[in-house]
């Protein structure tokens, strides 16, 4: 056996999702709860009656990788050759550490809290790797000053997520250009940036988020369907980026997969088709975070700014600060409402607790209800 | 960038099908060109329009899971929990050598002629390997021999292909019996057998081919419906084995990229809801062997017995048998239809050209005819 795998810790979240009872109000949900349209299935399933279901080729569809890179906006990266049709953004992340990163001399620097499968695959990949922490006491305001002072003389490449999960923060452009303009400065060999962005399309703030891949030559940029349009059962994603790291990164997803599934590109090809499908569920999450906020703010909850994804966190009072885990434990085995310790995205996340507000209205209101009679018991 | 990647040879295979144009007979397909029946797809689109789109757990949908493993038929394996739904057979290739294999201290022993991806997945993950060749002078008859003389002091796992892409050769039982035999009598830790089974399906001899997961404890097996129901483009495999083999799997299987796609997985178990939905394609791919067998025949080629898969190797004449790549270059420039040179599949398959058989019967007699005339020429 892969003695690798013994030092992969078994993921919080799931271990806490595995004590939830039938009936417990689930604020732990990590995909959207919204139906997707089915028409774009029904249409592919035209396509397969016609044509069959052959193979791709490895790297997608052309017309799938030149719509991506199109819509992802990289400046004179935007044709076919520049994107990579992946199992969901999770592989992208794969094939950009596996492709992008010498695992004998590079090393990784990882933006928390975060998701924590970047350090798991950096572990998996043997890769040398330090994680960077946003201010708790600033509410995990995004910081490019905190980041390059991070960077260390073998530091390759850093691992964003914007809009993020868990905290519901997005990267200013401000805090980009500043990220860009400090890596710019830096001698040697550029540092990449691996900017997750598979919350993209959900954002409430005035504006849609800058891609690091806008302001960065050296960027990559993960994204995928499973968000923006409730598919996460599709695994269908992208990398995005400069056309020789594409294609090393093609290698390996050829070698590890052959393809992404020919069916989920073609319903992805019709959705992309219509430039505003990508966009179809945000004013339902805009409202549902309106309701989070009215609610949170009605029983004096605290918690950091949610401009975008569909999470946000919550600070806990003080008698419950010191042990997440405990909480989310207590609140779950006595309030029977399922929140996700926030130490399960990295110890800067100690202290607070995740809400996913995928859920339900009522869900929300007793949710919330319930975390306020929790926060007040002694 | 991964220095590993430059060290993995581009496929010749691709580069002949890169030289293919219009109106070429292509015998060098390795994928159906049957239609797949279109049912499953309705039905996994009436699905989506129920539960929309959401992740199954990791390691597939349960119910999938445990028909897998029941069709395997490993003895006392045949559990959900002894199958992980893979993206593709390849992606259980990937999972079997990256789970089960320590690159610090193991040896993979690759039986070939082959699939070019075994040694590619190994050179990519770091794990050393070594090719066993079939005797070409013995038309690639399976030998158990061969290989347990060919293993060494740190050989842990050994991968074969039955029914085998190129050979179309089958493992009988008896091999597989002293295989199984001759590792259990061997001190030290057991040796793993890879068995890629992508082809199980299609066979032509008077039983099907046995499972060397059903003689021997130590198997993995890997298989898909990619070959069987001329779904490719599904990507949709499974890797059976050991429950502790199969939950470290699953555990790089949600790390490289979550789940196999939901809507696949609804497809397939739509598919072995029915079991004679594996097989009924064979009788085509039967009728279409008998066909090329007699085009052989009458045009005085020379071929390796056909008893699986939808391949065959064909020895080149004494003039042309140095150069299999050549070979193939100039019968495409001069005559006109692609052929895959055996090098492709390893040293052992220098001298010989695969032809796959799925192409229609009018493209089967043009095609034999000009590769009879291409021998003839001087």
């Amino acid at each position: 056996m892969n003695p690798v795998l013994d030092g992969i810790a078994p993921s919080i979240i799931r271990a806490i999702n595995a004590r939830k009872r039938p009936g417990d109000i689930d604020l732990g949900l990590g995909e959207p709860t919204l139906k997707p349209d089915p028409r774009p299935f029904d249409a592919a399933t035209a396509w397969v009656r016609q044509h069959g279901l052959p193979y791709t080729a490895n790297a997608g569809l052309a017309e799938l990788r030149a719509r991506v890179a199109a819509y992802a906006g990289l400046p004179g990266q935007g044709a076919a050759e520049n994107a990579v049709v992946t199992v969901g953004s999770e592989e992208a992340l794969y094939l950009a550490l596996k492709a992008a990163v010498d695992p004998a001399r590079d090393e990784v620097l990882i933006v928390e809290p975060c998701y924590l499968a970047y350090p798991k695959l950096c572990a998996l990949e043997g890769i040398r790797h330090r994680m960077v922490a946003l201010d708790p006491a600033d509410d995990f305001r995004p910081s490019a000053a905190r980041v390059l002072e991070a960077l260390g003389p073998d530091t390759r490449m850093v691992v964003l997520n914007t809009p993020n999960n868990p905290t519901g923060r997005v990267w200013p452009e401000s805090e980009l250009r500043a990220l860009a303009s400090g890596l710019a400065a830096r001698p040697g060999p550029p540092v990449r940036v691996l900017s997750d962005e598979v919350y993209r399309e959900l954002w409430f703030g005035e504006a849609p988020p800058v891609s690091m891949g806008a302001l960065w030559p050296h960027a990559l940029v993960a994204g995928s369907l499973s968000k923006s349009n409730a598919l996460t059962g599709l695994r269908l994603g992208w990398l995005v980026g400069d056309a020789q790291t594409i294609a090393a990164a093609t290698k390996v997803h050829q070698l590890v997969n052959t393809a992404a599934s020919t069916f989920s590109q073609v319903v992805a090809t019709e959705i992309f088709a219509d430039p505003a499908a990508l966009a179809a569920h945000r004013p339902h999450y805009a409202e549902r975070r309106a309701l989070l906020e009215a609610l949170m703010r009605e029983h004096g909850l605290r918690w950091a700014p949610i401009e975008g994804a569909f999470y946000g966190m919550v600070r806990l009072p003080e008698h419950l600060a010191a042990n997440s885990l405990a909480a989310a434990e207590a609140l779950l085995d006595r309030h029977r409402v399922l929140a996700t310790p926030g130490v399960a995205f990295g110890g800067s996340g100690e202290g607070w607790m995740r809400l996913s507000w995928v859920a339900g209205p009522d869900a929300l209101r007793t949710g919330i209800e319930r975390i306020a009679t929790f926060f007040a018991e002694g």
